[in-house]
C-alpha cells in the first residue's frame, strides 16, 4: 500500500468495531442518538480521529469534527455522515461514510503534504430521529435549518431532555455549529436500496434526493351485502380504491417517468368478509427527483380520484407531509464521475430515495453523494452488507474526489 | 274487500304492532332469539294465529307453529319465516313471512271451505344467529341438518343454555320438531338487496339460494424502501393484492355471468406509509346460485394467484367456509308466476343471496320463495322499508300461490 493510498483493510476492521458497539443478543446493533451505546461509537470515532492527525471539534449540538487544517484561510471541505442508528440496524449505515472519512484524512496526513484547503471529517448528531424528533438534527442545526435552541429541548420518546442527555455522555461542545461551515461536502454512503446492487455496479453518483409528498386518501361508496348486491349495483369503496393504486401505479411505471408511489398501508370499513366496503382509507407515498414529475404524479392521482365522482363516490384527500427534491452540485459529482474513471470502474448517475445530512448541507454549499450497493437494497436491518470489494472503491473514490477538492479553489 | 281477499291494512298495522316490540331509543329495534323481547314478540304470534282460527303448536326447539287443519290426512303445506331480528334492525326481515302467513290462514278460515291439505304457518326459532350459533337454527332442526340436543345445549353470547332461556321464556314445546314435516313450503320476505327496488319490479319469484365459499388469501414479496426501490424492482405484495382483486372482479363481471365477489377486509404488512408492503392479507367472498359457475371464478383466482408466482410472488389460500347453491321447486315457482299473471303484475326470476328458513326446509320438501323489494336494497337496519303497496302485493301472490298448493295432490 502506497502512503496516498486509504488502509481499507482498517477500514474494515474498524466498521466491525464499531459495529459490536449496542450489538443484540438477537443479531444487529441498536445505538439510538445520545444514549451510552452512542456514545461509545463516538469515543471510537474520536479516537480514531485523533490517531489520524485530526484536531477534534465539539459542538453545542453534539456534531464531532475532525479537523486536518489547510494552508488557505477559507472554509474547509467537509465529508462525513453519522454514527447514530435505528433499531436493530446493520453496521454500515452512516458509519461507513465517517470511518471511510477518517481513512481518508489519515492517508492525507500521512502523505506530508498540508492540502490547501481544510479538511473536516464530521459525524452528525442523530440522523436518524429514532429517540430525537426530526431526523438529520445535527446537520439542521448547522445549516440553521433549525434553531439550536430548540434542539437542545427537544424531548426523547423516553422522555429526556435532548440537552441533558448531550451533556450526561460529554458530548455538549463549545463550539457554534455553523463556525465549521464548508466550502463543499461530500457523503460517502451505502445506497440502501436495490439499484447498485441489481445491475451490478460498484459506484453511484448521486445528482440528488428524491422530493415526497404522503397522502391520506379515503373514498366513499356505499356498504352493501356481499351475496345480495349485483356485481353492477355495487358501490364498492374497495374495489375502486384497488383499481385507483393500480392504475397510479401503471402511470408511473410507464416510459421515461422516474416517480415511485407506494400504499403502504389501507383499511376498509366496516371491515367484515361479507359486506361490501363503503369506505376505504389509504396512504401513498410519492417521490421523485424532480419536484414537477412529482405533481404530474399527483395531478393524474386527482383526475383519477374526480373520474370516482362521475361514477358515484366520494372521495377526499389531504397532504400530511412534503419534502421539496434537492438537486445536489454538477461539479462535485463530475469529479466523482473523473474519480471513477481512474480507477477504471464503472458508474451510476442516480438518486438518493432516503435522507441524508447531505440533503441538508446541499443548502448551503456544493454537496454530491457518492453511494456503494447495498445486497438486495436491504438496509435498517441486521442484513445491511457491501461487499468489502465495494467498501474499498468507495473510500478510494472519495479520496481521490476530496484530494481533487482541498486542492482546488473551487 | 271479499272474504277470499288477505287484510292487508291489518298485515301492515300488525307489522308495525311487532315493530314496537324491542324498539331503541335511537331507532330500530333489538329482538334477539329467546330474550324477554322475543317472548314479547312471539306472544303476539300466538295470540294472532288463534285469532286467524289455527292450533297452536310449539315444538321442542321453540318453533311456533298455527295449523289449519285440511281434509286429507297428508303432510301439510307450510309458509313462514322468522320474528327474532338482528340487532338495531328493521320491522319487516322475517315478521313479514309470519304476518303475513297468518293473514293468509285467516283469509282461508274465513272462506268457511277447509282446505284439502291442512296449512301450517310456522315462526322459525333464531333465524339470525346473533346470539345463538348457528343461523336457522329452527329451521335446521326441524329437517335434521342439526342434532335437537346439539341445538338445546347452545350457549349464548351473554353465557346464556338455549334450553334454560327457551324454559325461561315458556315457549320449550313438547312435539318433535319435525312432527310437522311438510309436504311443501314457500317463504315470503323482503328481498335485503337491491335488483327488484331499482328495476321497479315488485316481485320475484326466487328460484334458488347462491351458494358461496368464503377465502383467506396472503400473498408475499418483499418489504423495501418506498423512497429507494424503483417501481420495476418492487415485489409489492399490496399492488399485486389490488391488481388481482381488480381482475376477478372484472372477470366475474363479464357478459352473462353471475358470480359475485367481494373483498371486505385487507391488511398490508409493515403496514407503515413509506414501506412497500411485504404482504397483503385479505378476503374473498364468492357467491353464485350455480355451483359450477362459482368453480369457474375460484380457478380464474387460482390461474391469477398462480401467475403472480411466475413473478416472484409467494401465495397462501385457504377456505374458511363453504355452502353449496341451493335450489327451489319449479313446480312452486312457476306456480307463484301464474298467481302473478292472474294480478297482472311484473315479476322477475331471481336467486337469493341471503340466507332464509327455505333454504333448510328445501332440503326435504318442494320450497320456493317470494320476494318483495327492500327500498335501495338496505336490510338489517331501522332503513329497512317496502312500500305498502308491495307488502300487499307479495300478500296476495302468497294468498294465491297457498290456495293452489293445500288443494292441489302434489
Amino acid at each position: 500500500m502506497s502512503a496516498e493510498e486509504v488502509n481499507t483493510v482498517r477500514l474494515v476492521a474498524r466498521l466491525n468495531e464499531l459495529g459490536a458497539v449496542g450489538q443484540l443478543q438477537e443479531g444487529g446493533r441498536t445505538r439510538l442518538a445520545l444514549t451510552d451505546e452512542e456514545r461509545q461509537g463516538r469515543d471510537l470515532i474520536v479516537t480514531w480521529l485523533h490517531e489520524a492527525g485530526a484536531e477534534v471539534v465539539i459542538d453545542k449540538v453534539g456534531n464531532i469534527f475532525g479537523v486536518l487544517t489547510g494552508t488557505s484561510s477559507g472554509a474547509p471541505v467537509m465529508t462525513g455522515s453519522h454514527i447514530d442508528t435505528v433499531r436493530r440496524a446493520g453496521h454500515l449505515d452512516g458509519c461507513y461514510g465517517v470511518v471511510a472519512g477518517i481513512e481518508v484524512l489519515d492517508t492525507i496526513y500521512r502523505s506530508g503534504t498540508k492540502p490547501d484547503r481544510s479538511l473536516v471529517v464530521a459525524a452528525f448528531t442523530n440522523e436518524e430521529g429514532v429517540r430525537f424528533m426530526p431526523d438529520l438534527m445535527g446537520s439542521r442545526v448547522l445549516t440553521k435549518e433549525m434553531g439550536l435552541a430548540e434542539a437542545l429541548q427537544t424531548v426523547s420518546t423516553d422522555g429526556a431532555l435532548f440537552c441533558n442527555e448531550l451533556e450526561r455522555i460529554g458530548y455538549a461542545g463549545t463550539v457554534e455549529p455553523w463556525s465549521l461551515l464548508p466550502a463543499s461536502y461530500v457523503e460517502l454512503h451505502i445506497e440502501q436500496g436495490p439499484v447498485l446492487d441489481s445491475r451490478e455496479v460498484p459506484i453511484g453518483i448521486v445528482e440528488g434526493v428524491q422530493g415526497y409528498t404522503w397522502w391520506e386518501v379515503s373514498i366513499s361508496g356505499q356498504a352493501n351485502h356481499a351475496g345480495t348486491t349485483p356485481m353492477d349495483l355495487r358501490f364498492d369503496a374497495a374495489v375502486a380504491a384497488f383499481e385507483l393504486i393500480s392504475e397510479i401505479s401503471r402511470f408511473v411505471k410507464a416510459e421515461g417517468r422516474t416517480t415511485v408511489v407506494t400504499t403502504g398501508t389501507i383499511s376498509l370499513h366496516p371491515n367484515a368478509i361479507n359486506v361490501i366496503a363503503g369506505r376505504a382509507n389509504f396512504t401513498l407515498d410519492i417521490r421523485d427527483a424532480n419536484d414537477a414529475s412529482r405533481v404530474e404524479a399527483e395531478i393524474e392521482l386527482r383526475r383519477l380520484l374526480n373520474n370516482l365522482t362521475e361514477i358515484g363516490f366520494d372521495f377526499e384527500i389531504e397532504c400530511i407531509a412534503k419534502n421539496h427534491a434537492v438537486k445536489f452540485n454538477e461539479n462535485i459529482c463530475a469529479s466523482i464521475e473523473s474519480s471513477v474513471s481512474e480507477l477504471g470502474i464503472n458508474s451510476l448517475r442516480m438518486v438518493s430515495g432516503a435522507s441524508h445530512d447531505a440533503q441538508m448541507l446541499a443548502r448551503v454549499c456544493p454537496t454530491a453523494m457518492i453511494f456503494v450497493p447495498s445486497r438486495n437494497g436491504v438496509s435498517h436491518n441486521p442484513e445491511e452488507h457491501t461487499e468489502t470489494e465495494n467498501l474499498a472503491l468507495g473510500a478510494k473514490v472519495l479520496m481521490k474526489t476530496i484530494r481533487k477538492m482541498i486542492n482546488s479553489d473551487s
